[in-house]
Formats: structure tokens, C-alpha cells, sequence
């Protein structure tokens, strides 16, 4: 049996974008036929070249999405361009506007906090209009902060508390993710950075609302905060040389309360020499649940994975802005 | 804002239905519209005096389905009758003809193996036909073995071998689950009924073709093995009084091999005395992904918990025999 094969625009060829360009190619279920960037080292050149193949893919890097999406009738475009909503809004809207489905690592794409900010409505209503999906997903969030808790809730009768402790060893990590986590910073610079809000991790709000408002937690304070990890040894990584006391790190946590009580806690500590790195869950309820996942889902190939494994459902869903929880799950398949 | 409440019929008030009828009385969005039993000891007596309640509900316990049903126009039947669709099947067909969905907890229903069987093709038509659907679910099957190790898989990149572990304490279990896993017997009379399929765990075949379906691993076999365990020291529970070497309990694994190796091992042992009880999911890939639920969800509140959370997906799903794969996962809401 022949089915039509899934035809994918990578719109954003970072580190993600690169990763999820290579999944992609193995998938024979899925073909690549476009790819945006505005990288001027990459304009004009063969995508095969830019993920280091031997082969050319016949697939040309343009910073013109209009023009490729008119040409190219792609039924999903890949975006792993930006976080915020603000800045990639004209991205989005000439995507939807092209009349294809979007699955975005876009962080606040995950649970648009501000249903009634007007870029969210504009997409909203476009999207609907053209019979468009727009996902926003990802490991963090998306997935491990989010997705799997509640999916672990099923099995519950109530629920009083979700934490959720997401430990990783930013060492092993990319440069650009050790440096986003304020590694080797002066403390002032650090809080200088976090002022700005030019560190922290982008999600872990929507992580929390999501989990919040499918729980059915009305929560009457949202608290974040943001604090250095400082090394408590000597460490050393490719990119970074740290004493003890040096700051290795960040905490980031987001607390929902409702009542006085704490109901949704989301903890993320990433920093360089984190021993025992792992994701913890424990539901508190009935019955409780309590998960480890062993080392962590980590590193920018479980990204790309579940930016890829969610795009068939992306692409029979119903149109309009959905959240994860509007899908069925996502998982491998050969 | 009121919304219309989900007309629930509690079809079976063994343990489970009794506390799935329990778990649906706390939902808001929910109301017991019926009851349906063929105990002597309940037909005719009003449920809340079944669930030992101090008020009566108005709901009396019938074991006539089809009038029932016809009368009060259930929008879903939580059907906890049975474990084999043939046993099962006219009740089935009797709940589709009325036009109420269903979920049940019949093991054999969460993917039905044989799908050209006369009974699951005569219950297909007559669910599109209808406008009904059908679901099978549950902890195990249901959740542990197969809805969350393929939720796990979403991260992965690739998958070669996925290994679940399930351990439990059989002696914290009530007294139909601590004789259906052979505690006491000896090692004839456990024989003799592994023979007559009087023993094992249903649903174990069932959980490894869903895993396998949905991953696109094609088996060349399915091997299912049944064997005692025994106690390695004296154990007691308020039904068992086992000395070292008694069985205390099963161990059954299922194991789905391609091309000489194996793909999926659901690994289940269920006995009294079980020492540090576990659900462990293995996932073998890029990235592997490594769960421990501490304690393992297990009991009859997580399985009424998973039966109750499911049904509003179910209501709202497209008609027919569909699978936990098929639809948003489920989660607690208040």
C-alpha cells in the first residue's frame, strides 16, 4: 500500500531545526520540501549540505517562506524559530496564511497565556479560516513538565498537588543552552540578566497552566522565580572552567497556589555538574503516583522527536490554535 | 456557565463498578442514570444501599439492560462485566443497539486481536451504525504496559526494544486477585489451570500487539508464558498463610520477537509478598527512556480512576471500535 507521504517545510535550521531536518529524512513516511533560514551562510545552498550529507537533497535554504510555501504545498511546516509569540507572529501568520499546519518549539505557542492578546486571536481566527492546526510542543514544555503528568493522572480519582523536578546536567549540553543558563556569570550580571529576562527558561509558565487548567485548578497566584545554582566543586566543560562557588546554573521554579496552597509546583535546575540528573513527578492524590525517569529526558534529539512523532496527528487534527492535550498522544513509529 | 452532564450506566457492580459508581458520584459533570447487575442479592435494592451510602440515590438495580437503556438514555455504559468479548458480546450488542457509548473495563477489548472474529465485525457495524463508541481500557491493560510506554516513546527517535516490568504485592490485593494468581495451589492444580486458562493475567496479548501495532513492529511471534512463584519465606495474609516454597503467586510474560529478536517484553508478576513493587518501562532507543513508578499504580481506584477520566473523550469520539491510541489521553479533572 502507497500512502501519501507527509510533506515537511523546516522553517528555522538552529541546532532543533538541524536535528529535526535529520529525523525527518529517515522517516519514509515523510518527505522534506522546503527549508527556511536567515542565516546568510545558509541562503542559497542545498539543505543536504547544511546537515553535512554526501548528497545533495535537492532542497534549497531561501529566506523568502512566502514565495516557498506558494510554490510547495506543504502540509506541515516545522518551526523551531523563536519562543516567543511577539516575535515570531508575521512567521506564523504568512504560514497559516499558505494554508499549512504548523508544529512549533515555540514555547509559549504551548498554552498561549493570553488567549485575548491580539496576535493569539489574529492566528486564532486565521487559522480557523484557513483550516489550519498550530501546535506548540516540545520535551520542555510539552512534554516532561506537562504532557506526562497529566497523562499520569488518568489513573487518579483525585488530585490535591503535582510536582514535578526536572534535574539536568547542563554540561553535557550545547554551548548556547550552557551559556543561556548564566554559567560563569557574576552575580550581579546574573540578576542584571534575569531583570532584563534574559535568562530562565521559557515555558515553564505555560508548563504550569496547562497542567493547571486541564486539572481544573483555579489558581489565584502564579509565582516564578529565578536564582543562580552555584558549583560546589570544581567543574569544567568544554566551554566553561568553574570554581567552587562560581555560579554553574539556574533554578527556576513555578509555583501555583490557590487558597493559600500550593498546587502545581514546577521545579527546573539546570547547571553545569548537576549530579543525579533525572525528572521526577509525584502526584498527590489518590491513589498518589510517583515517577522517575533515570538521567532525564534531555538533549536536542528527544526535541526533535516529539516534534516529529506529533505531526501526523497535527496534520488530521482539527484546525485552529491546540494544545497537546487536544490530540491524541504522540509516539514513535518506525 | 451549566453544562449537560454525562448520563452514566453502570453496567456490573463487582468491585470495580462498584468503585468506578463511587468515583462518578464526586464528578460534577456527571450523574448515575442506572445500574445493571444480575446479582439477586442487588436487583431491585437502590444503588446507594449497594455502595453503602446513608441516602438512597433513586437508581434501582435492574438486570433487565435493554429496558433500562431504552428507558433512560445513558450518554455511556461503564461496562465492568466481563474480560473476553465473546462472553461479553451480547451485552455489548445490547448496549450499541440502545445508542449509549461505551467504556469497559474488558481486557480483551482494548485491542481485540482478532479483528475479523464474527464478534468484533458484527460490533464494529453495528457501533458505526449506531453512532457508538467503543472503548477498552483500564491500568492494566489500559495504561501501564501499553498507553504510557507508548507515550514515553513520543521523545525517541528510534525504538528497538521496549521492556515493561510490573510487580506486584499481590497480598495488598483483594481475595478474587489473590486466588486468580494461584496462591496456594499446588504446583499441579496451577498447572491444570494454566491449562484451562483458568490463570494468568488477561490482556498481557492484547497490551504487547497494541505496543507493537502502534511502534510498526511486525512480529514473527508472540510467545506467552505462565509460571508459579514461589515464597521464599513464610508469608501471611488475611486469606493466605503461605510457608517457603508455596506458590505465592504468577509470573506471566509475553514476548513479541522479529527476526530472532526481541522487540516488546511485558514482564508481569503478581504474588503475595512481592518485596519493593514496581511498574519499569525500558525503552530502548534514541534517546532510551527509563521509568520507575515507585510503589506501581495498582488497585481497583486507579482502574475505576482511568475508566471515569476516559469518558468524556469517549462521548465526544467518532463512532466505532476505537483504542486508547485513538483519542486525547485521559487525565484527572476535577
Amino acid at each position: 500500500m502507497k500512502t501519501k507521504k507527509i510533506r515537511v517545510v523546516h522553517y528555522g535550521l538552529g541546532p532543533i531545526g538541524i536535528e529535526t531536518a535529520k529525523y525527518v529524512l529517515k522517516k519514509s513516511n515523510m518527505e522534506i520540501v522546503g527549508a527556511v533560514d536567515i542565516s546568510k551562510d545558509m541562503i542559497g545552498k542545498d539543505l543536504g549540505k547544511i546537515l553535512d550529507l554526501s548528497d545533495d537533497l535537492g532542497v534549497v535554504v531561501t529566506d523568502n517562506a512566502r514565495q516557498l510555501l506558494s510554490n510547495v504545498k506543504a502540509d506541515v511546516v516545522i518551526h523551531t524559530a523563536g519562543s516567543r509569540i511577539k516575535g515570531i507572529f508575521s512567521q506564523l501568520e504568512e504560514i497559516i496564511e499558505s494554508g499549512s499546519n504548523i508544529v512549533s518549539s515555540a514555547e509559549e505557542l504551548l498554552f498561549p497565556l493570553d488567549e485575548k492578546s491580539d496576535a493569539v486571536q489574529k492566528l486564532t481566527k486565521k487559522a480557523l479560516e484557513k483550516g489550519v492546526t498550530v501546535l506548540g510542543t516540545g520535551v520542555n514544555p510539552g512534554f516532561v513538565m506537562d504532557a506526562l503528568p497529566l497523562f499520569l493522572t488518568a489513573v487518579c480519582q483525585d488530585v490535591h498537588e503535582i510536582h514535578v523536578e526536572r534535574i539536568v546536567d547542563a554540561g553535557t549540553r550545547r554551548y548556547p543552552l550552557q551559556k543561556k543558563i548564566g554559567a560563569g556569570m557574576t552575580p550581579e550580571v546574573f540578576r542584571a540578566k534575569v531583570e532584563e529576562k534574559a535568562l530562565g527558561h521559557v515555558g515553564i509558565e505555560e508548563s504550569l497552566m496547562l497542567v493547571a487548567r486541564n486539572v481544573g485548578f483555579s489558581l489565584d497566584e502564579v509565582q516564578v522565580t529565578i536564582d543562580p545554582v552555584f558549583a560546589v566543586k570544581p567543574v569544567k566543560t568544554d566551554y566553561f572552567d568553574l570554581k567552587e562557588g562560581d555560579i554553574a546554573g539556574i533554578k527556576n521554579v513555578a509555583t501555583g497556589i490557590s487558597g493559600g496552597r500550593t498546587m502545581v509546583l514546577l521545579d527546573l535546575r539546570m547547571y553545569i555538574g548537576a549530579e543525579d540528573p533525572h525528572d521526577s513527578i509525584s502526584i498527590k492524590g489518590n491513589p498518589p503516583v510517583t515517577v522517575r525517569i533515570e538521567g532525564g529526558v534531555a538533549g536536542d534529539q528527544a526535541t526533535a522527536a516529539i516534534l516529529v512523532n506529533s505531526t501526523p496527528a497535527v496534520v488530521d487534527a482539527k484546525p485552529g490554535l491546540v494544545t497537546v492535550k487536544d490530540l491524541p498522544s504522540p509516539n514513535f513509529r518506525i
